[in-house]
């Protein structure tokens, strides 16, 4: 390889880039939106990165969405070692903090340091919620699968138990990053609770 | 829904959220690295957006690498209508050009219109490769399959017959879009030939 470049720094970022590809065998609880299968983490990193950019004025003024997509793109990298975690499961989702911390110390280390330290710091900030970046792909995280289980007739909600409390107590981390969002959440799951998709 | 805001952006936007989530069941020629199943055009779409941010400093200076990420993401879109072309099947990608057309005037269509002009401006931009962002997004797609089927012992390539000389051409659309991953793609190619993964 010695006609490449700062040889060592590609070879770094090839393996991450190698190792990334797991994601993609990463299952997630929630289902596509035609209910025909569960996603796995690399789609659904995709999809909250397209919704960024599809509801982005939505975001409060002065939000950099591209900042935003570049969060929402590593943000479920950590279940590459720790798993996909319920979010109605309040017992793993404690247990999980640990994991992934030491999943994001592993995979973004990987990288060269001052790059892996960039990627770290997307990753940290979006645990965090202090930015309106940060709120804002949260948000959408929160956003896809009320809007999935509201067009596949509750989708995971029946399945798994979950009750219309449950889910508006997410609309509200929704509200936090897009009021106008949050309250269009908000009308998906009291229409749903109608419809009889959502036990109240 | 009247306590929303700009209500028709908002139900043009959600109607083009729920069409997109169907690029997750486009299926691509193309496997996973670890080979255990193809790929679909969203994880795939995902994975070259991470590899924007992971080999960003590999394309010329001053390459807009946001803009790259923003291209990347909805480059295959126009799938969910025209389906996945194999490029290594001159005849499918000569047809493939007036469906992807159509499919690109209904799904950005769906868009309120400049919204859906501007995703469609990142789309041409990228099928056209006149720009270093287009280049380097292009040369990423090309990347991908090519590190993929290096670590998974050919992958496709022995799977569709495809030959060395048919890559090498691959690799031209890698180098003009970044020197140093096209040279770094050459080296796996040859090292694929070598091995026995890749017919000459």
């Amino acid at each position: 390889m010695t006609i490449v470049p700062q040889e060592d720094r590609l070879n770094a970022q090839i393996a991450f880039a190698i190792e990334i590809d797991k994601l993609k065998r990463v299952i997630r609880r929630n289902h596509l939106i035609d209910g025909s299968r569960r996603e796995n983490d690399a789609e659904h990193s995709w999809y909250v990165g397209m919704l960024a950019m599809v509801f982005g004025e939505h975001a409060p003024p002065g939000t950099d969405i591209q900042r935003v997509v570049a969060m929402l793109l590593v943000h479920d990298l950590v279940e590459i070692d720790a798993g996909d975690t319920f979010i109605y499961d309040p017992e793993a989702v404690a247990v999980q903090e640990t994991a992934e911390r030491a999943a994001a110390d592993r995979l973004f280390g990987m990288l060269p340091p001052a790059q892996g330290a960039w990627m770290r710091a997307l990753w940290d900030e979006f645990e965090a919620r202090e930015t309106p970046e940060a709120r804002f792909a949260k948000a959408l995280d929160r956003f896809a699968p009320i809007l999935a289980n509201h067009h596949n007739e509750g989708g995971t909600w029946p399945l798994f138990k979950v009750r219309a409390g449950q889910v508006r107590e997410k609309v509200r981390v929704i509200e936090e990053g897009s009021p106008s969002l949050g309250a269009y959440a908000l009308e998906l799951v009291e229409l749903s609770v109608v419809r009889g998709h959502l036990a109240e």
